[in-house]
């Protein structure tokens, strides 16, 4: 008998099953610092303890994408070693900033499970949650992944497809206890605009571009314990090429938004994702981003600005999403619907 | 007359001679996190102070190998500059585990010398300790280097070879003060496996495999502050190649090893380890291991198990070692002997 | 109108403009971790806490390139995203060490304009400060670059041209509060070399070489936050070619000049830099320095050495730095001139 992990198959799967992961994590300055080198991180709440302080926080957070590949990597061995496809993102929302100290872990509630007519594969929907050392939430959001079965003979589930909202409701967005952007200094932030600033409707094309590298995307997916074969191992495609953690693009996306969203500092709700085509070493990721809702919070001086981000390679500038019948064109990596908060 | 370091060659050692090693250094969750980015690290007592705290420790310690790599690092520039061959490793020990805020330095002493038949080398033995702020020994092992002499026609000095264990026996291995697996969360560990669960002789796949790149083992070399040349620079060999630094073959190894022995948490005696062949840019390493040795501890609920760890290019199962005559096959990269403690 | 930052251009500034940079940085262990991860660095009171208490100070301070690349990154969206070249350094200081958990952030004064015959573009001289958390000045220094004009058609500006000192005078050197060599580990540091061992005129080769790759030199400008797309983006240059960062190539000098130049501990003052020729990734790197003068300090047992530290690619022992007609030769990458503290 086997001691390594072969992965759950979809029969291993019941509905109402909550799955804890393994492998807590200590976060500390190193993770800080290491999300500054491997990505352009420049949102001053995410970079300056000083700045935190003076929006009403006892120091800066870590980056809310580290909690998200923190949580999200640590389900992999459970959720996602024989999947096909990451399918989706919904309901995703921030509770509470993770800071230097805190130590993280992760579970899974299954919440859908939905047998492919060819009866080879099913579509499994979990809710993946991030719990701190006070046990509180951190983090929760749904995913959907495509999972092979063991045996197609094996008989289908009873099919449940959650009720997943389109995007989180404004009313419902968290932000976190203390935040206060009254006397918010625009210069030290980077960048002059507020809420109030932008229109729904309105696209800002983040400009710069960023050519990966292999050593790059490897060890930031390790750093969040992620253990997917095809990260890193050449031989375990039929292409020979590694494929980037779709979180890597996320992350990537994010920090070049900096360049016309300095603002947009803290991601407080994830309302959809989808990784539309692979990355890989040597192509240049680029990002453009859509305003598609605004909106206020009771924090004082807070507002919420619902962002779709889109990474691509090729032209900047070039904001085409989808082709005909609806499909994302080839160049498209990332679309990410999110709420962010932002100086009202 | 040259400021640099020359190095030191065979006849620069004496028997009984204490070489204290420059460049202390003070360890942080830097380290940590960089460690975490540059191995597949996910052993939970080095990943989760709660786990470490629920283990019977203050925090989580530093992995072992960073204690190991940065005591050996040290050493370099005064055993190792003039090596033609790191040749072998034994009755290594961790005594106390390097936790964040230490500060490490590290010194060897003159153990063995055997010059070679040809006059031109010879073999030096030392045991080398890594000593923290408090004077304390945190670890101790022998390695033995063929090194050039400097003058084929210098004497050859008294031939001493030490008389060295074959391997650390179990009632030497010393465990963590205050360790206490008795209430070990193997869900959080991430296997079901105890000390019972393993058999002497059996043989542990551990699957994955990891594609390695320049700047990886470049920067994992560096952190250690390793300055051997070869390990960066492409002039020093003729093949145009840098050479891996055999430790990071080790760290590699070691961490693959979780996928199998997840619960083998704390290494605490290095008995033997060859690098049996040189791993490069674009190797893709895998591992599997062998049970050696199974035994108890005082500790309560701690069991320490004996392992071989092969490290090897090439095919995952592919479980041979040396061809015929005894030598290493060309695919194997490293036969590392050790103890780790692990629930029992 | 777009949201995102164009970068200034020449007739964008004006003489006795202040201007505050954007993103003030906080730093840890994190930040030092990487510091040795991407660098050779050895100089020990910048590696080791106990190492540093025995010289005075409180611990050991992050290593003061790490303070010029925070300040200098921090500058680059504001002073040189529309730079052609960077053309010189000088008067630069460094007064107070930056610690783990200090925050830092910088503002530029410009202090000279002239613009070119050409009319297409101009020299802005600025001198750039960073400040910490608690708004004292941690460093300074002149650097003047040229920038495009917006338009060649717009008048130009009165041309001030700063007055530069060839070299800050040794009795402007700052010696950090309380450091005291008198009781130098001259084996802890590596070497036996202080201030008198050293003649003017003498040329130390540092032997070692380190060839460059480009997640390496991405993952260190992206930790200074600097944003200058050369870095980055394969699609920026028309060769294809990611610049690196000039400041990396001055980290690589520094710490591989340990090698010969262990004691002289910390960069005091910069005199003077030229970043001679570009590099890119695959090159090898190699340095060595000239003793340009010897000075005493006031503080017990410290010593300033000024030196040329000189970057090259290619062969050891080239010590040519210019051809006919004055011209850096294409081999030479960098010409750095600064002060340092050295046991006297």
């Amino acid at each position: 008998m086997t001691k390594t992990n072969p992965g759950r198959f979809f029969e291993d799967y019941t509905i109402g099953e909550i799955i804890p992961h393994a492998v807590p994590r200590t976060v500390s300055g190193g993770e800080r610092a290491l999300y500054h080198a491997l990505y352009p991180a420049r949102h001053a709440l995410h970079s300056s303890d000083e700045f935190a302080r003076a929006s009403g926080l006892e120091a800066s957070p870590m980056d809310d994408l580290v909690a998200f590949h923190i949580v999200f990597g640590k389900s992999v061995p459970d959720i996602s070693l024989n999947a096909i496809a990451n399918l989706g993102y919904a309901e995703g929302r921030w509770y509470l900033p993770v800071w230097p100290g805190d130590t993280i872990r992760s579970e899974s509630e299954v919440i859908g499970l939905k047998e492919n007519s060819n009866g080879q594969s099913g579509v499994l929907y979990v809710r993946t949650r991030g719990i701190n050392q006070n046990d509180e939430i951190v983090m929760d959001f749904v995913r959907w992944v495509m999972v092979r079965k063991r045996d197609a003979a094996n008989p289908a589930p009873e099919t449940v497809v959650p009720d997943l909202a389109a995007s989180v409701a404004p009313d419902r967005l968290v932000v976190p206890s203390g935040l206060d952007f009254s006397g918010y200094d625009f210069t030290l932030a980077g960048e002059p605009y507020r809420l109030g600033d932008y229109k729904i409707g309105e696209i800002i094309d983040h400009v710069d571009g960023l050519t990966v590298e292999e050593a790059e995307h490897m060890m930031a997916t390790r750093l969040w314990q992620n253990t997917a074969k095809v990260h890193f191992d050449v031989t375990a495609r039929p292409d020979g090429k590694r494929l980037i953690y779709g979180g890597h693009i996320i992350s990537i996306a994010r920090t070049l938004s900096f360049n016309g969203l300095a603002n947009a500092q803290m991601m407080v709700a994830l309302n959809a994702g989808a990784h539309a085509n692979p990355c890989f070493s040597g192509d240049t990721v680029r990002a453009w981003s859509e305003v598609l809702d605004l909106a206020e919070t009771p924090a004082p001086g807070v507002g919420a600005i619902r962002l779709r981000t889109v990474a691509h390679k090729g032209e900047a500038g070039d904001h085409r999403l989808k082709g005909e019948g609806g499909k994302y064109l080839p160049h498209v990596l990332l679309d990410l619907d999110y709420w962010a908060l932002i100086p009202a």
